[in-house]
C-alpha cells in the first residue's frame, strides 16, 4: 500500500510502525464494588503516574530545557490536588462505584468548570487535567501507555499529530521517522522534525487508520511517498536510498567551514531560522553563517505571563553569544493572526490574518514593545544584533517603530546601560504595500527580509492555512516573483541588503531564481543549509541572472514551476 | 452637544429626533389570571398585528417590489402557525398565566429550537419568529410601536442600525435623515441612504444613548458632524447651508444631459453602482451614462434558493432594457467573505476575506456559474452587456472563466438561443497579484474594473471592517495609487479601457488623481454622478496628469491626503 502526504523533513526512513492512538478509553460503571480495593487501585495508579511524570520531567529538563519540563511539573501538581483526589475517593465511597468510573466523572466535572471560564489560561488547564487523569485511568485499567522516552527498539512514530510534549520527551535515538494525519510544512511537527533532523511526512490524512502497530514502513521525507509493508525488493531499494542519503550527508558535512560562493565567486549568506535558544545546536552543526530569523513569539507563547526584560535579555544574550561574531536577526514580537497568548486578551476578529497583529499591536501597546526593545539593545553588546519589525505596511509605521528604538536607546544611555551602536535595523517585507513602496522604505532601514509565506498569502489574497483554495497559494505566482525582484532592486539601489526568511529561501527550485535576482541572505531551517550551499556552489551567478530574466517573462505559476522542474532535472 | 461619525450620504438635515430603540420589553409573570380575558387579549393582538403587517406588505410591494415585500409575508405566516398560537393558549389555560408571559415563553422555546438547527435558513427563521411575536407582545401590552410607514411629522431617524425592512417600509417623504451607532461607508444603511438620497451619518458610536426623542438635530452628511439641540444661530446657519445645498442640487440638475468632459475636452464615462433592478430610477434621475457595477449577489441573497436561469434572465433583461443603449457591467456572483447564502452551506473559515469566495467558488461549482452565464448571455440581446469576473488572482482563473463562457455560448447556439456577439468580457482588479500582472491579463480581457475597497484591503493586509486597525485602511496609500496607475497604463498599452467601481471613484479627492492616471470609467453611487460631472468639467486633463505625477512622488498616505485637501481648498 502506498500513501502520500507532504514531505516535511528530508531523509529515508525504514522501520516498524508505532501507532500512537489517543483513543477513548472505555470506562464501564460498576456498582457494589469493594470500596477499599477501588481506593487502593486509585492510589496505586496515582503513585505510578507520579513516578512516570517525574522521570519524564527530569529527562526533558536535562535534554531539552527547564522551561519545556514545566508542563510535566503542572501535571504533577494536578495529581497533588486534594480536591480532585478527595472528590474521587468520596464518590467511590458514597456511590460504591469503581475507581476509573469515579475518577472519570470527577475529571469531567473539573474539566467542564475550567472550560467554561472566561480566562484562556484557565481553559487551557482543562487540557492538563484531561491528560493527567487519563494517564491515571490507564494505570487503573492496566492499559499499557506508550512511553516515548524509553523505547525498546527503533520505530517510526505514526500519530494524528505530535504534541510538543511528545517531541520533547521522545527517545530521539530510537525514532526513525514521523508520520502524521494532519499538518503542513509549517506545522509544529514539521518544524520539529527538521530541527531534530528526523525524516517526516505530514498531512497523510489516513495514516493512523491505515497503518497498524508493527507494520513495516519505508518512506522518503523529500517526496512525501510512504509504502506500507513493501516487498523485500522495495525495502532493499530504500536501504540503498538510505545509504545514498547517509553518504550524501557525509558529503554535505565536508562543506562545513566552506564559504557560500557561487561557481563564479559571488558570496551569499546562508543563515538559519530558529524559535528558541535551544535551536543553537542545530545551527552550529549545520554551519549556519548567522541567524536570519529568531521568532521571539515563542518566548511569549511558552510563558504564562509577559516575559520580563531580564528573561528576554537572557534569551537574546544566549543566542548572540552562541553565534559569536555571526549576525543574528531577531524579529520583534509577532503575535496575533493565528498566534495567541493565553494571558493577553485579544478580541475575536473576523479575519485575524488581516487584523491586529505584530507591529500593529506593538505600536499600540508600546509598553510591551519597549520592554522587548530594552532587552534587545541590552543584549546587543554580546554579539552582532540585527533587529527586524514584522508586518510593516507603510512608512509611518516604520518611522514610529524607529522612534521608539531611539527612545529606548536614550533611556538606556540615561541609565548608563551599555548597548552596541552597530545594531542594524530592518523590516520584513510580507505586506504587498511594503514591497511596492520598498524604494521609499529602503531609505530608512539597514536591510529587508522577505517573508514569502505571508507575502504570497496577501498578494494572492489566499489564506495559507485554507485547504480549499490551497491551489492558489503558490510562491511561483509571477506577481510574487515580480515583487521579490522589485524589493531586491530597490534595496540595492539604496545600498541596502536583502534577505529572505520564508520557506522559499531553502527551496532548491527557488534558490536559482533568487540568486539571479541578487538576494544577499538566505535563511532557512538549519537542516537545509548545507544542501543549499552545495547547490549555490554549483551555480553561476551570471547564468542565474539570465534564468531569472526568462522566468520573469513567464505568465503563470504553472509555467514557472515547470520551467524550474526542467532546470533541476537537466542538472541531475 | 456635538457628535461625530462617518458621513455616509451628503445633504443637510434639520429636524426632530425619532429614536428607534429595540429595547427589551419588560414582561412580568402573573398567575391566577382570568383565562378567557387573557386569551382574548392574545387574539386581539394577533388581529392587530396581522392588519399592520398586511398594510406594510402592500406598501412595500407597491413602492419597492414584490420580492422585498416577501419578508412580511413570512411574518404573516408565523402568525398563522397553529402550533405557536395553540401552545400559547394552552399555556394560559394550564398555567393560568398572562398572555404576554405565555407568548414570550412559547417564543423562546421555538426560537431556541430553530437557533439550534444546523441549517442556516432555519436558524434565520428564529429572527422572524422573534420579530413577529415581539410585535404581538407590544400590542398585548399596549406599547406604541413606531410605525415608520406612517409618520405624523418630519423626523430624523436615530437607530443602532437600520434594517432592510426599516428602510423598505419607511415613509420617505417624512424622513429627513439617518443617524446610526454602527456601520461604515459600505454598510447597508449607508448604501440605502445614498440610494434614497437621504442625508446620513453612520458609526456615531453613541447616537441612540446620547440623543433623546424630540431633540432638535442638525447635521451635514458630507462631513459627519452632528449637533444636538443647537442654539438658534446654529440652526439658522444650517438652514442657510440647506438652502445652498438645495440650490446646488438644482444647479447640478442642469448638468443632466451634458457630456462628461474635462475642461480641455477629454471624455470619461460616469456610471452607477446598483444592487437590484429597483435602483434603475436613481440611475436615470442622475443621468448615469451606464452601469459600472451591478452586484448580482443580492439576487441570490434575497432569495431562499438559487435563483433559476429564468429569474436571473428577467432581472438582467430589466436592467439592460432600462438602460437602453448604455453599457451595463454585470459582475458575476460574488459571495463568500462576509456574504453568505442561507440555502448554501459554506464551511467556517478562519479568514473568510482570504477564502473560498467569488470566482473561486464559481470555478469550483461550475453549475452555479453556468446558470448565471446562460442567463447573462440570453439577456445580452436586450442591451449593451459587459460581463465582469470578481476576485481573479491569476491568469489561469481568467482563462478558465472565459472557457466556461465559450461553453455556454456553444450550448446556447446548439439550442438556437440568440445572444449578442458583442458582449465585452472583463475582470475586477481587487487582488494585488492581478494588479501586478495586469500587463499579462490585459491581453485576455476587454476591460478592467478596479475594486478599490478590496484592493486597499489586500494590498495593506487590513480587514476593512476591523475598527481597531482602520487607520491603516487608506485609499491614498502610495502603494495603492501606484497599483492603480500601473493597471491603467498596462491596459492602455493593450488598447483596453479601465473603470473603477470602488468607493474611490466618486470621491472628490480621488477623481483628480484618477483623471491624471487616465481612468476611463468612474462608477459610483448614482447620487454622486452629477457632482462628479461638475468636478470633471472644471478640471484640465493636462493639469491632472501633472498633479498625478506629483502625487506619485509623495511617500505616505498622510502626505497625499494633505496634498489633495490643499488642492480642493485652493479651488473653493
Amino acid at each position: 500500500m502506498e500513501l502520500k502526504g507532504i514531505g516535511a523533513s528530508p531523509g529515508i526512513a525504514i522501520g516498524k510502525a508505532l501507532v500512537i492512538k489517543n483513543e477513548e478509553i472505555k470506562i464501564d460503571k460498576k456498582t457494589n464494588v469493594d470500596i477499599q480495593a477501588e481506593i487502593k487501585k486509585l492510589r496505586d495508579a496515582i503513585v505510578l503516574s507520579k513516578r512516570e511524570l517525574e522521570q519524564i520531567k527530569n529527562k526533558v529538563a536535562h535534554e531539552v530545557g527547564e522551561e519545556e519540563a514545566e508542563i510535566f511539573g503542572a501535571h504533577l501538581l494536578v495529581l497533588e490536588d486534594p480536591e480532585l483526589i478527595g472528590e474521587t475517593e468520596n464518590k467511590i465511597k458514597n456511590e460504591t462505584v469503581n475507581a476509573d468510573f469515579a475518577l472519570n466523572e470527577t475529571k469531567e466535572m473539573f474539566v467542564s468548570i475550567f472550560e467554561s471560564m472566561d480566562n484562556e489560561y484557565m481553559r487551557e488547564r482543562a487540557t492538563d487535567i484531561k491528560d493527567v487523569t487519563n494517564r491515571v485511568i490507564r494505570h487503573i485499567l492496566g492499559i499499557k501507555v506508550v512511553d516515548l522516552s524509553s523505547l525498546d527498539e527503533e520505530v517510526i512514530l505514526v500519530a494524528h499529530d505530535l504534541t510538543p510534549s511528545d517531541t520533547a520527551s521522545m527517545d530521539k535515538e530510537k525514532v526513525q521517522g514521523f508520520l502524521t494525519d494532519i499538518g503542513g510544512r509549517t506545522s509544529h511537527t514539521a518544524i520539529m522534525s527538521r530541527t531534530l533532523e528526523i525524516p517526516a511526512i505530514v498531512g497523510i490524512d489516513n495514516a493512523t487508520t491505515s497503518i497498524k502497530d508493527g507494520d513495516i514502513l519505508v518512506f522518503d521525507g523529500d517526496n512525501g511517498v510512504l509504502i506500507v509493508n513493501p516487498e523485500k525488493s522495495i525495502i532493499n531499494e530504500y536501504k540503498e536510498k538510505k545509504k545514498v542519503f547517509e553518504a550524501d550527508k557525509l558529503e554535505l558535512e565536508k562543506l562545513i567551514g566552506q564559504e557560500s560562493l557561487t561557481a563564479d565567486g559571488r558570496k551569499v549568506e546562508l543563515a538559519g531560522n530558529i524559535g528558541t535558544p535551544n535551536d543553537l545546536e542545530g545551527l552550529i552543526n549545520n554551519d549556519a553563517e548567522g541567524v536570519g530569523l529568531y521568532r521571539t513569539e515563542f518566548l511569549y507563547m511558552d510563558s504564562d505571563k509577559f516575559p520580563d526584560e531580564e528573561t528576554q535579555y537572557q534569551a537574546y544574550k544566549k543566542v548572540l553569544e552562541g553565534m559569536k561574531d555571526k549576525p543574528v536577526v531577531i524579529r520583534t514580537l509577532d503575535i496575533g493572526g493565528d498566534k495567541k497568548l493565553s494571558y493577553f486578551h485579544m478580541d475575536e476578529e473576523m479575519n485575524p490574518f488581516l487584523g491586529y497583529r505584530a507591529i500593529r499591536l506593538c505600536l499600540d501597546k508600546t509598553e510591551i514593545f519597549k520592554t522587548q526593545l530594552r532587552a534587545l539593545f541590552r543584549a546587543s553588546v554580546h554579539g552582532k544584533l540585527r533587529i527586524m519589525f514584522p508586518m510593516i505596511s507603510s512608512l509611518e509605521e516604520l518611522l514610529k517603530a524607529k522612534d521608539i528604538c531611539e527612545e529606548v536607546k536614550e533611556e538606556l544611555s540615561s541609565e548608563s546601560i551599555l548597548y552596541s551602536k552597530d545594531v542594524e535595523i530592518g523590516m520584513m517585507i510580507e505586506v504587498p504595500s511594503a514591497a511596492i513602496i520598498s524604494d521609499i522604505l529602503a531609505k530608512h532601514v539597514d536591510f529587508f527580509s522577505i517573508g514569502t509565506n505571508d507575502l504570497v498569502q496577501y498578494t494572492c489574497a489566499v489564506d495559507r492555512m485554507n485547504q480549499k483554495i490551497s491551489y492558489l497559494y503558490n510562491q511561483f505566482n509571477p506577481a510574487v516573483l515580480r515583487l521579490i525582484n522589485l524589493v531586491i532592486n530597490n534595496a540595492h539601489q539604496e545600498g541596502k541588503w536583502v534577505g529572505m526568511c520564508g520557506e522559499s529561501a531553502g527551496d532548491e527550485k527557488m534558490i536559482p531564481i533568487l540568486l539571479g535576482f541578487g538576494l544577499d541572505e538566505f535563511s532557512m531551517s538549519p537542516i537545509s543549509i548545507l544542501r543549499a550551499r552545495r547547490l549555490i556552489k554549483s551555480l553561476n551567478e551570471e547564468d542565474m541572472i539570465e534564468l531569472a530574466e526568462e522566468v520573469l517573462d513567464l505568465e503563470s505559476a504553472e509555467e514557472v514551476e515547470k520551467y524550474m522542474d526542467d532546470f533541476i532535472a537537466s542538472r541531475k
